[in-house]
């Protein structure tokens, strides 16, 4: 069986009054079909990972430009094609409401399905998820059709909505970066791509010929923005942390002077965890000549925009200072089973964006029309027990504990990064690639990384290490073990390699 | 208390152990502030219905120019500000956890709100929301956060993902759209904006001179996106049962022969019902000389693209056709707690499109990164339990019943729209506007609509017109019923005003 990881049992395991259960899931219990020649899913075998008899199906082709760039080896491994795996969609027999054979299947395949979640949770290090939440108390609400369409702080003739919660969260976010009530606006997005697609939006409105700034490690959500609003963008060198670099920033800035600037800003890149220097791009636009009258800064803080207002140190994300807007994801940090996220920007701002519409007898301002009205409750509920007090103390345990993983990293003789404001530890990306699917880790070229959550302990992250110990043992058999170097992603500083840290020989020193 | 129908009792009875609850609904509880001056809410008192208490704080305000138009007395009621009934989040006290207060504040807001919940599903027309519906099996989900991130087909790294229901879904609507399996792209959307919004950035892509067509009854999303996406647009006129007029739109194409046409075709439009006559628009376009390789045709069948198939007598919509993509609703006819939509695109148009990201090791081919992966189960248990029959039989219900109430109405003296095709009933628009909230009716100008969907019963309809009568009734104490014209609305067969309904006389006819 090819592929079949999201439902091992089911094919192996047929009841004869399961007849129909078989027929539906023959898909997954025939070989898997080669893939079309036409399908560009660009997949590749990895030469240096061993080669999973899941990848069997897999064929090579071109890759694009950008990818790459960053990977020495030019290839990029894409997952695996899903049509093989699928659980497709039956008519019901005529007599299936006397039997109850339909619903006993579909209750079959949920159950199966539950058992690969919770597993699939267990061993999860790789996305900025937090999944530990229990929302066992709105569980009730499943049975409604909750829909915010339109401006959330407007009521639409459509009854079943959640705007009372969602204004709720919305005030204690603008509070959280210092607007009144009466100076935002803003709204509760399905995910962080929508709130960096409406920060940049509001930004080419403000300013109709701005051009778009971003570093190249921004969310590609920031690039495919400016290729929708058809908006010059420049990508801005990073330094080897992931931040920003502000002095090919100047350099872009003072090349393209008669344009505004619309920035975007990370507070928390997605690979490395870098927060940009939002003081020193604000003095660079200054410096460039800039007035605050020509630039707009739109914040891409999906994950880190709601840690970094507890990290003492950090500098400051806040509405005293000239930005346009802020925009942070709601299922990454808070927790919530369907992605969400905030976006907070100024009603001086979104005025030049919305217009009203009279069917909804609400304003059109948002990106989405119809909106997920159940997401806002989770929100409300987790703010409500949490408050700042208990993200305060989530943050400092998640800061830690990323500590304590690129410590043990280190020690075991992995190169490993860990940004200074960041719980995003970025290492060597693992050569099984097997291990990666395992614990679910998002890589870069030659790098990967772990993200501590709040959902991720101490007990999660040693079991992690041991076996990424145990795996890296097995690229090597004869115990000569070779780190690459992975200076230029992570700074010479964090690299392992024989290179770069010849103060100790790997494997034969860690096993005396 | 203002405009507190989300918590009706909650600030009226406060407990003495509630003292933190207290606190926290001041804002409900206390009498409403006027609206700052900045706010640009439109919000203007209608002069025809009874001023209600709760719109003591509107205030007069320009309108935007489309919907000026649209309405003959230059108004648009919008809805009530949100920020006088919200619910404010509050710093958890230390001693919560001994006490369980803020649990208990938070399950007694619930508690209310789900009845609110209720009250409104009950008293719901308006909207194209199926509000019937039953996933208790699936409430054993909502412990993970389910997010199909990149493209649907590609696993990506991220393991706690649904995409094996979502691509048995999609499977089978692009079936029921005649694209084979190895024919087509599509994914699960956030909404129908989010289909429109992709269909009409593919025929962008596909075409990046090309001009976006679109009735002016079309979707707000459409003119929203040819905003986002700079593009031309042209709004074509329409008849009076809202279909787009294809004479109108030759002569624009005519006029615009040198650039490749992109056209918005509504299966349904969003306030009749209307759906476009793909045939005829595919052959107003060959006989502006259009050809083929110069027109991309998107299909928004936000609620209709799921019931004409059903229909034996509709214009088929089939790629079989030369049409780009087509898109519905999930949670209208379909039914779902939250808002999700269907694309179904040809796989050829999407490469143009699509970027390969390592980060998820998936294609970014979406409008949104981040997906919820909850939607795709509620869709795959639905379309697994009821089947093409099954949605057949509720078509055919919802169409008769649509009949029905349409032939009350007019016998009642009203003037009312039924589209062949639609379920949706257009109407005088009422005059209380107590009566339009209460039953949630979506209204634009002198019109409003009811939409018979799968949750509306017989019953329903027949309180919804016995209470309309009634309602006409108080704004004629002295028995005497004006009924407005509408006829430029609805057309003059459809009109119940004295000069297009000369037979009867209205009111005293029907009282004898």
């Amino acid at each position: 069986m090819a592929g079949g990881l999201e439902q091992p049992s089911l094919a192996a395991s047929p009841a004869p009054d399961f007849a129909h259960v078989i027929q539906t899931m023959k898909t997954a219990d025939t070989p898997a079909e080669p893939l079309p020649d036409e399908i560009p899913l660009n997949i590749i075998a990895n030469e240096v990972a061993q080669i999973l008899e899941v990848y069997q199906d897999d064929e090579n082709g071109q890759l694009v430009e950008e990818c790459a760039a960053e990977d020495d080896k030019g290839k990029m491994i894409l997952g695996r094609n899903i049509h093989d795996t699928c659980l497709s969609i039956t008519e019901p027999e005529v007599d299936d409401e006397v039997t109850g054979e339909k619903d006993a299947f579909m209750a079959a395949v949920l159950s199966r399905y539950r058992k690969t979640l919770i597993e699939k949770t267990k061993f999860h290090l790789g996305y900025p998820y937090n999944l530990d939440f229990d929302y066992g108390a709105l569980a009730q609400l499943q049975h409604f059709s909750i829909n915010n369409l339109g401006d959330p702080f407007i009521e639409s003739n459509y009854g079943v909505h959640s705007r009372q919660f969602e204004v709720g969260v919305l005030d204690w976010f603008a509070r959280l970066w210092d607007l009144e009530k009466d100076e935002y606006w803003g709204y509760i997005t399905n995910c962080g791509t929508e709130g960096n697609l409406h920060g940049i939006l509001v930004g080419r409105e403000v300013f109709p010929d701005g051009i778009l700034y971003a570093s190249k490690e921004s969310h590609y959500s920031v690039f495919k923005a400016a290729r929708m609003y058809r908006m010059e963008v420049i990508k801005v060198d990073t330094l080897t942390s992931g931040e920003i670099d502000c002095t090919d920033f100047k350099n872009r800035l003072v090349q393209h002077k008669d344009n505004p600037a619309i920035i975007n800003v990370n507070i928390g890149t997605t690979v490395k965890g870098a927060v940009d220097d939002l003081d020193l791009i604000i003095r660079t636009l200054e410096d460039a000549g800039f007035s605050r009258d020509r630039f707009y800064i739109h914040c891409d803080g999906a994950l880190f925009g709601l840690m970094i207002p507890f990290v003492k140190k950090a500098p400051k994300v806040t509405f005293k200072k000239p930005i346009g807007s802020v925009s942070v994801s709601g299922h990454k940090f808070v927790g919530c089973p369907m992605p969400c996220g905030v976006q907070i920007t100024r009603k001086e701002h979104i005025n030049a964006l919305s217009r009203n519409v009279e069917y909804l007898a609400s304003r059109d301002a948002t990106i989405m029309g119809s909106r997920n009205g159940h997401a806002p409750i989770f929100l409300w509920y987790t703010l409500n027990r949490k408050g700042y007090r208990g993200f305060q103390k989530e943050v400092q345990r998640c800061l830690r504990n990323a500590h304590y993983l690129k410590d043990r990293l280190r020690s075991a003789g992995f190169s490993a990064l860990l940004n200074e404001l960041s719980s995003t530890v970025v290492f060597e990306r693992p050569q099984e690639e097997e291990f990666v699917r395992k614990w679910q880790l998002a890589c870069q070229g030659k790098i990967a990384h772990a993200v501590v959550m709040p959902s991720v302990t101490v007990e999660k992250l040693d079991d992690f290490v041991e076996e990424l110990i145990k795996s890296r043992a097995r690229c090597f058999p004869d115990g000569q073990i070779l780190v690459p170097c992975v200076a230029d992603e992570v700074g010479g500083e964090n690299c392992s390699c024989l290179q770069h840290n010849q103060l100790f020989q790997l494997g034969i020193d860690r096993q005396s």
